[in-house]
């Protein structure tokens, strides 16, 4: 974890090699010699029946004496981190590996996208000279709020107490000259001695797989850092459905919690040090995440939200101070705005989507679907707005595929079929396979979500496999990748020559069915979302989020993801929640603004939708209508 | 400390030993045997300036196999903590006795006041039934919140963040019946399930010296429990000066904080459990406290309240959430509201008293005083109020008196010069001295203000000291309890046989000083405001607080402690601070009445008049007009 990867190795390999084998690599200076604890890994314990194994201390080897001396000497604990070239494994392990571990840092293309914002951020500063106490009279907060009244009409202010005990020093340090920040012209939230301009926010989209953080200059717009982050909350169930089961138990669910605070503290750390700034000159941020991470980072059990009828605890805006929840790695004052959700699994990620995407609406009807773990889907027209969530899973990310892995460095993300075997691109190479000398390779690592659905669609454009997703009995004689295991179809990517791991990289008939089954999900909740508008066909198509950025659209429609659309009319957005988090983290009006809308919206309950299951049967199939791509026919005419 | 006795005695005693001879009783039912445990005593290290010593732990015997065992087993630091029994004195040492180690708890006689209140507490509980989550519908917050207007009119309403992660499983645990708790018609702070009753608040006042609770039933108004506890802020200086000085290093600061708030937390457990119910139940408090134990409270550094012009950081009053400041032994989202304070010296608790007095002014001029560590004036005619605060220092509290104590079991509160010698009464027992059967004695253990404002009334009354406070050149041949120590006169109150100390009980021309010194600050502040209102005369005056339950008004007129006023027209109003909380807890009106109130008060900041020193060195004199007490009179006619 958090890659997923999963396989036997021989007994008594380190950690470090073994993870070499799985294709996973671990960070490493010294070379194995136990010195530099780059390579650290954190076992988990217990029995995850998910996984179908019992993961136990005894199935590592006890500490050596160097990793004693290394561990004892950095104040590691050994029960909860081993060095991956000293431990050796003799059993069945689940391990977490910490993303500074990790060799090949994720790669994401997502950049916090051009938007025209109109800046009004909820915070602003003021300077105010404050006059000196006189005896008798009043103190100095009654003296600071009278002095920000009269000089910028700010009435009925009210001060964050915790400001109170460094109050009359910051007052006293220039003589009365003070900077104070105002929250939503109500609130002070921080002083400051002198004159000092100093006013930045964060815009964070937490996703169940990923954090994704915009750190911005509330005082230009400018985005001046976008930060990326793996939720660590993966390690304890990488669908939402799972983390629901995990916080069942208090402990679990204290661990999700924590695991999310922590995380976004790590990355306002993080953010903040890429913008060369103080984290503690951040004074507002925007949230959004679905309903399920945002009752996780506000310390609410989702359990209602896994089963019927999927109450949420709340579906309000909420404003907090940011330490309330314990945020840290911000301004002690520091606010937090968290955009309202919908019901069920539509949450303030797609009301993001939403704050982001309606203005720019034309006529007709869009589609807006933002593939995560669920998969988000707006359907709008110019007086209604639908939205409904769909239980997609995590094939899409590379999950529960056989070498699926995430939109990382060393993925394989475009894939090809030729008549001569086939041709791919990883990420991090601009290079087809093909195009390399004799002596060269990609070293691929695994196949990310947008490779596997072209496999899939090359694979039934080829004729290789037939409207059910199974290989077709000659698919041997077709293709020379192709290959029986037994009674299963699959298909060589790459040998274990080519690839970084030393094993092959395929795809399986149960990876078919895998994305079978998620795009299935996806476009029955279109589905749905269509019939209730009465339409047979949408005029655009938005793909949001990471998937969105990294899909080729003509084959996501090739393999029946999407509805039918005018190929020109489907357009990436890129990280629209994380765009709509912006927007009002720079504009409180349109916090105001979407909190009007996001009323007026028509939620329909995928789940509760007898239909739905009917057209999730009918949608396993891949479109009857597809024709084959071009490049394939010629191949195969050719043949 | 904290009662304040110091005295020499040999060395090598036991501190249980060295306790008793001076007077201070410290538990012990092992008699000594180093096994019980209850004469447990914190010893302080450091240089104590105006103790004039330098306390260390080389001045205590190393701990002995005993405590050594007796603490080890009771997880105890011996750093911390010593056994009495077990450790001897070897040279100059300051010792803190914890209240539970005293064998004589105080005796507080104010309880609180009997008062006609109006009931309308800033909580309130509702009961609702709110109709069950439905698929796609509302959060379940909405939907109580929708409840809650349409049955009780509610409108606008929040909710506690802090209520959100345990509000589904409420709701549902009652099928949807809950009873919630709402501050100020605005704030849900409590949600229970089903129909609940029980609503509870504190009105607690914070003195320098004492800190006195008041735990009422919110829906009856009835006080269920008073609960009194020494401020243990005591041991870190006995007024407010010498905190403010303690403060001044940021450990210090935060010793005085974090002591004043652990004391709160026990005072309410102690509450809770003499009215017999869960600390949990606690809902609403208000604290008032003067200006210093505001800011101590706070965590505010009183610092700037310690020099000219005595500026405070906020004179507001103040809505927070008791956790906010640490208050943990109440409801988790328990209100606290703090009065208003006026400016320099005059806090909270005068604004109390003024809301606890005021409503019951009669035509003509009152005054009235509150005498704590710092006297606090208040001079009120129907169309003004003036307020001052007078530095008395604690000697009317029987601190920096030779033999003085505070109002406790075993201390001298009434005196009488007779010509064979003198009587006194002590308090635990009805008896003047000279009444009791030959074997008998009242065993005094000191003596407290009242006691010696008597005393002092008595020797000057009788002659034997002179305006000035010293004692008459014939002051022995006169009375034979008189007599000279080298140049100073001193009068025995009680013999060495007598005492409960087994040392005499004197009244020394210093401690006469010290009283002196203490009635002129006092009358000397209310000279001022009389001069504001160009008045000679009073025609009202209300004694607040511990001292003026105590206090004969006759003697205190006597000796100049208050202003000419006619006797019957003299009363003590108890603990008018504490009456003034309890009323803002009970009616949350009045806490706005107050507010309106307090900034009409005309503040007269006494350090800042030059007439106060006049004034001051006036009234260090004994009044000019004294007519001598009738019953001394006859004794001295009779000689």
């Amino acid at each position: 974890m958090p890659s997923g990867r999963r396989g036997a190795v021989e007994e008594g390999l380190t950690v470090l090699e073994a993870a070499r084998q799985l294709g996973v690599e671990l960070e490493s200076i010294c070379g194995g010699r136990q010195t530099c604890g780059k390579c650290l890994v954190a076992p988990e314990f217990g029995t995850f029946a998910k996984h179908g194994i019992t993961s136990s201390n005894d199935h590592l080897s006890p500490p050596n004496q160097d990793e004693q001396a290394y561990t004892r000497k950095h104040g590691i604990d050994l029960n909860e981190r081993r060095l991956g070239c000293a431990a050796c494994i003799t059993g069945d392990l689940l391990l977490h590996i910490p993303e500074g571990s990790l060799a090949r840092k994720q790669v994401v293309r997502k950049t916090a996208g051009q938007l025209t914002i109109e800046l009004k951020p909820a915070v602003q500063m003021v300077y105010v000279e404050v006059p000196a106490a006189t005896l008798g009279g009043r103190g100095d907060w009654p003296r600071l709020k009278a002095t920000l009244e009269a000089e910028w009409h700010l009435s009925n202010l009210e001060i964050d107490p915790a400001l109170l005990p460094a109050l009359q020093a910051t007052l006293r340090a220039e003589n009365g000259a003070v900077t104070a920040t105002i929250w939503q012209q109500r609130t002070v939230i921080r002083l400051e001695a002198g004159y000092v301009e100093s006013l930045y926010g964060l815009a964070i989209d937490i996703g169940s797989t990923t954090l994704a953080a915009h750190l911005c200059d509330l005082q230009t717009g400018a985005v001046l850092a976008t930060e990326t982050m793996m939720n660590p909350q993966v390690r304890y169930g990488e669908d939402l459905i799972s983390r629901i089961s995990y916080a069942t138990d208090p402990a679990g669910m204290s661990r999700l919690h924590h695991a999310i605070i922590k995380a976004l503290n790590d990355l306002s750390t993080l953010a903040a040090s890429a913008a060369g700034i103080d984290p503690e000159a951040v004074t507002d941020m925007v949230l959004v995440g679905n309903t399920v991470m945002h009752h996780l980072l506000l310390g609410i059990n989702p359990v209602e939200i896994g089963h019927l009828p999927f109450a949420l605890a709340t579906d309000e805006a909420l404003d907090l101070y940011a330490r309330d929840i314990g945020l840290k790695a911000v301004n002690a004052g520091a606010r937090v705005h968290i955009l309202p959700c919908v019901a069920g699994y539509v949450g303030a990620d797609n009301v993001a989507v939403l704050l982001a995407e309606y203005p720019y609406l034309k006529d007709g009807v869009t589609l807006i679907v933002d593939v995560g773990t669920n998969a988000e889907i707006l359907l709008c027209t110019s007086d209604r707005i639908l939205s409904a969530s769909s239980p997609t899973g995590p094939a899409f990310e590379g999950a529960q595929i056989s070498h699926g892995q995430r939109a990382a460095a060393g993925a394989i993300e475009r894939v090809r079929i030729t008549s001569q075997g086939l041709r791919y691109k990883v990420i991090g190479d601009d290079r087809w396979s093909d195009e390399l000398a004799e002596d060269e390779s990609l070293r691929p690592t695994g196949i990310c979500g947008s490779g596997i659905i072209e496999v899939v669609a090359e694979l039934f454009s080829a004729g290789l496999i037939n409207r059910d997703g199974k290989f077709v009995p000659d698919a041997v004689e077709l293709h020379p990748m192709a290959r029986y295991n037994g009674r299963l179809g699959e298909l060589v990517l790459a040998t274990a020559e080519e690839s970084a791991t030393g094993q092959e990289i395929l795809i399986t008939q149960k990876d078919i069915r895998a994305i079978q089954l998620a795009k299935a999900a996806l476009y029955s909740g279109v589905r749905l979302l269509m019939d209730r508008l009465n339409i047979q066909h949408v005029d655009y198509i938005r793909l949001a989020g990471a998937f969105g950025s990294y899909i080729d659209p003509a084959y996501a429609m090739q393999i029946g993801l999407i509805p039918d659309c005018e190929l020109a009319h489907v357009t990436a957005v890129g990280n629209a929640a994380g765009d709509g988090a912006r927007i009002a983290l720079l504009n409180s009006d349109q916090r105001h603004y979407i909190q009007q809308l996001v009323r007026k919206l028509e939620y329909v309950e995928t789940a509760a939708e007898p239909q739905f299951q009917d057209y999730f049967v009918d949608a396993l199939t891949l479109p009857h209508a597809v024709d084959p791509f071009p490049h394939l026919e010629k191949i195969w005419s050719a043949k």
